[in-house]
């Protein structure tokens, strides 16, 4: 078995962190996993939704989108449709779950973070490379949060990042870029804690069902990747 | 630890499939999982998407929506709202992907199915029990399509049947009722095949990460459940 | 003349009304016209609409929908094309204005009742249908609130009934099935109450006008139909 | 009883219909009820909808709207807030299928007439006067169809109008006006043909159940304001 | 160079502009500029939008629309379609900022105006007839508050009027019609005071671009222009 | 006067034109006038519109958006609120426009090309940024045409750019920033051709109506700014 991108079975691709990327935002973070690019925002907002008033905790939610042409052929623009689609708000509410798996909502206090996370461009693994970007940028907002004094504490918890793994051509793969990812007999993403606890994993067989031995064989190289991973966000975060 | 519904651990709820529910459908199937009830129509229709169509094979599609007092404090109609909720559309597109992956689509012709599942009264675990009974009411529009002539062969693959597992208390159990599910620890919904082959996973830890341990012994208590819920399925098919 | 089902002129189809059919709801009525099946919920909710804050009376309100796979042929589901068709918002309207008649509004202190009818098989009739069962929902509401002490007088004024009756092959018929109602020339819904006044008349000449005497026979009939089926109403609320 | 506008219980409001009021489309009226004025305009389109393709005939559709201030306080615009209220619905279904009942849709031909009905001043009967006036504009819209040799005979089967009648204060009165309207005890509107043949009948009662003896005595008043404003669109259209 | 209407180039087409037009806006008007037709109204209400609340300052808005049959061909209703297009956004944001260039919002106090321009028969300059209009509906909506003692400045600070220029077969002319629009080479419109102070200028070189020299001389025109038009304004007002 | 950004008044911003900034794109630019930064990418799609289907034509066409957090405090997405604001719409109208006015539309032959401008950062001057940007990246998709034989000749016309003009404190400045836009007393953005001729020209007095004099001001610096953008697009393209 030969990957398209001559990586082997167990190598991330190149992955870049780079933080203060935009200007506004409390965090802001360009992610690549190789030809995969996500902006991710971190917004601190006054209160909280009208559904936690009152209860003394916090909330972070998060919104995901694609530019028309981060894909090999334009996609409509959901503004100009009216309508997000199933796929992105899929998505969305996966980043906000594990972002909100990182945190304890009540050392936040009655503060609102809202993750934005735009792909400019697109090859595989959004997802993932938005958890495990969205997670510095959420980093940065907390350490503004704390520099105004407006938390006294850290409602981190742990570390969450995102991997996808895979059955390609028969063999477990870590990280699939676009041409696996069409391919693959099955595609997983699973999103865990620095300690390799699992916080979300989907899995799907695209074109047959998997084994026990094959989903353990994925777990286990996500378990490597994840960790691979929270080591660049840390590092990312030291500079 | 004791669950609320005083079941065993590895207990499902009393399951029931009723076929020919309504009268119109080509497949109408009743599924209760307990408290939980399930309206699961299939319809057949003509032709195929149009990302499709010329392609020789055929598409299922399904739809999911709740009455709005299915639920313990009545929830806002989607139809008056204008909108599908993030929750019904991710369950909606689970179920497409769950039924597609029972079923050989070249074999299908260039006919459609759709499917309907419509909750009438909600106790938790409403999309295992959508896609289980779901499955049933396919079979029936296939063998309508095999009755008029429309198709020659049988494109189903293996039966599917879907169930919920989670660490409630600590301790793992299988198909979670509401009180269960508003307290677990971790809640996963597998699908399977008849044969044991995981086709979707989609776990999230509510409370706190879960270990390999917690996920192996999930693991094992759905194969069981599915393999039960799959006779149930055939015993409901053979009269 | 034969009526395509057998019946009399000015006979009903058989009618059941089963209160409790599902688990939530303050009220919850399975009603049947013959192959016509309406689940008819009442929920009640604290307050009352903005416009009516502050006046010391309630509301009731109702919205009306029918499975996509009720009728013979599937219709699309509201909630995926993101509006309610001209038909539903007609006949919702119709039913809360036909509820909000048989009840002192100022004796329902501020709450709201909302009422759910959701159509799961379609055979003519199901507006009548959801109004007749609607009202036992409804009186169900009403009684909860009574048990809970939130209400001390009785606000109902008198029993509400519906009923089609309609020119058919020159005859004027009662309570048309779907056969009918596609051929007949003249179909109006009447809302009357126990006493045998008018609430609601909406008619429509489908083939060609009516007359006065025409008229007057349908009058004649829907009287019947409904003193019948207000006896069907107590008659259930009596167990 | 004293009518707030002096009126007798039998009288209509001054009628007015004036033709060719704008320039551009097939049919164009702008009809007074008094202070209601409502603008109706009838336009030829080359087709009909897709459900009556290669049937060999034509098609009448109708909308309706207000203009935000033709009330006496401004109401939302509908099309800001993107999507059509209730209460338009039902009216422009109303007219639509008062105006089909007018036609014989085969001698059409496949052409569709579009009516507009916007309501540039309310008090009371705007749906009524909507009616009578589409159908003066109808009448043009054909006229022009011949004229253009599009249509060979006449498909106009008769005139159509349409008046509200009501009790107020007990007594039976003919053409509400909005003072009456929002006090009348019960609300009726009537779209007959020019031989007293009942098209359509929507009446509702606003504080308490009507009795036969009230229908008759508002049926037959109904009566003689159609004849009239029959009479009016006929000298309209003759000049 | 002929204009198709015989006008001289700088010529105005007849413009009437009519007060108290329908009965109940605080401000009503019928601007017409020859075929072209609009009802502008000025509707007083409490309060002003969120963003200004307690800033001690009133607000203006316009929402601007036309009839579906104002135009050659029926355009699809606004409404129905359930968003309204691109160039009637743009048209109503330009109305709003230049009826606000002539108020001292202050002055206004915390009231709100809202204008509505309804084009009910189109043939070229629908925006700059609906500015020129909305300005009387709008004072006269200020008298209405003067006279019930809501305010006791008068906020208004200078008239404001708008023309179109355009060069029409290589010559600048004034106030194009819908033939002139449609095969100007360039078409531009000028929102002036009266004392010829510039408040917006939006211009549109369809064909080429277009010179300094040839801006200069629409410019002139449109000055030429705008003054006639106050003048009118101010004669209406004065009756 | 001393500009917040030190600049001098006829100075424009570092501006940036990078091509080939995303890989899919046919053009693909980050546009930089300072701290504003758009990606602007081009996409060559098979056929034209249907209004313009069959006439030997291509079409231009564009769309705005912002990241949600590309500005000082985060706006609602326009995804997920299903609806693009008004300032959007009327942005992407202006870029189309713009654009258009540069090609020969016929020499594209039935080509689409749809231009989208997306702005990570925003520190004022968005759209003329983008106008300014797309054009590379339109150049670049023609380009593409062009090798891959799609089309035989050069559609480009001329070279169009865009700036912003205003009054600052009184005096006419050039490329106006956030911190001058929010405080100017007027502000044009004017569209030219690299000869120097007018495409567009959008001019609005914030504080106070200007005069001819401040206008000839304005005009006279936005020719400097263009030409100065046409060189830098010249040299980005010559790379």
């Amino acid at each position: 078995m030969q990957r398209p991108s001559g990586r082997a079975p167990e190598q991330l691709r190149d992955v870049t962190i780079t933080r203060q990327f935009t200007r506004h935002a409390e965090g802001s973070v360009l992610v690549c996993f190789g030809d995969t690019k996500v902006i991710c925002t971190a917004s601190v907002e006054a209160g909280v939704p009208r559904f936690l008033k009152g209860q003394g905790q916090g909330w972070i939610t998060a919104e995901y989108g694609m530019l028309p042409r981060s894909t090999g052929s334009r996609m409509g623009r959901e503004a100009a449709r009216g309508k997000q689609g199933g796929r992105t708000v899929e998505i969305q509410r996966l980043i906000g779950r594990s972002l909100r798996a990182a945190v304890d909502l009540t050392a936040l206090g009655e503060h609102s973070i809202v993750i934005d996370c735009d792909v400019i461009q697109a090859d595989g693994g959004t997802r993932t490379a938005s958890i495990t970007g969205a997670l510095v940028a959420l980093v940065d907002a907390i350490r503004y949060l704390q520099r105004e004094k407006m938390i006294t504490t850290d409602p981190l918890v742990h570390m969450v990042a995102a991997v996808s793994v895979g059955i390609y051509e028969g063999v477990p793969v870590l990280d699939l870029d676009y041409p696996e990812d069409s391919n693959a007999e099955t595609d997983m993403n699973m999103v865990m804690t620095e300690e390799g606890g699992l916080i979300e994993i989907q899995g799907t067989a695209e074109k047959k069902p998997f084994t026990d031995e094959q989903f353990a064989g994925m777990f286990s190289l996500a378990k490597k990747g994840v960790a691979e991973l929270v080591a660049l966000q840390k590092a990312a975060l030291a500079q």
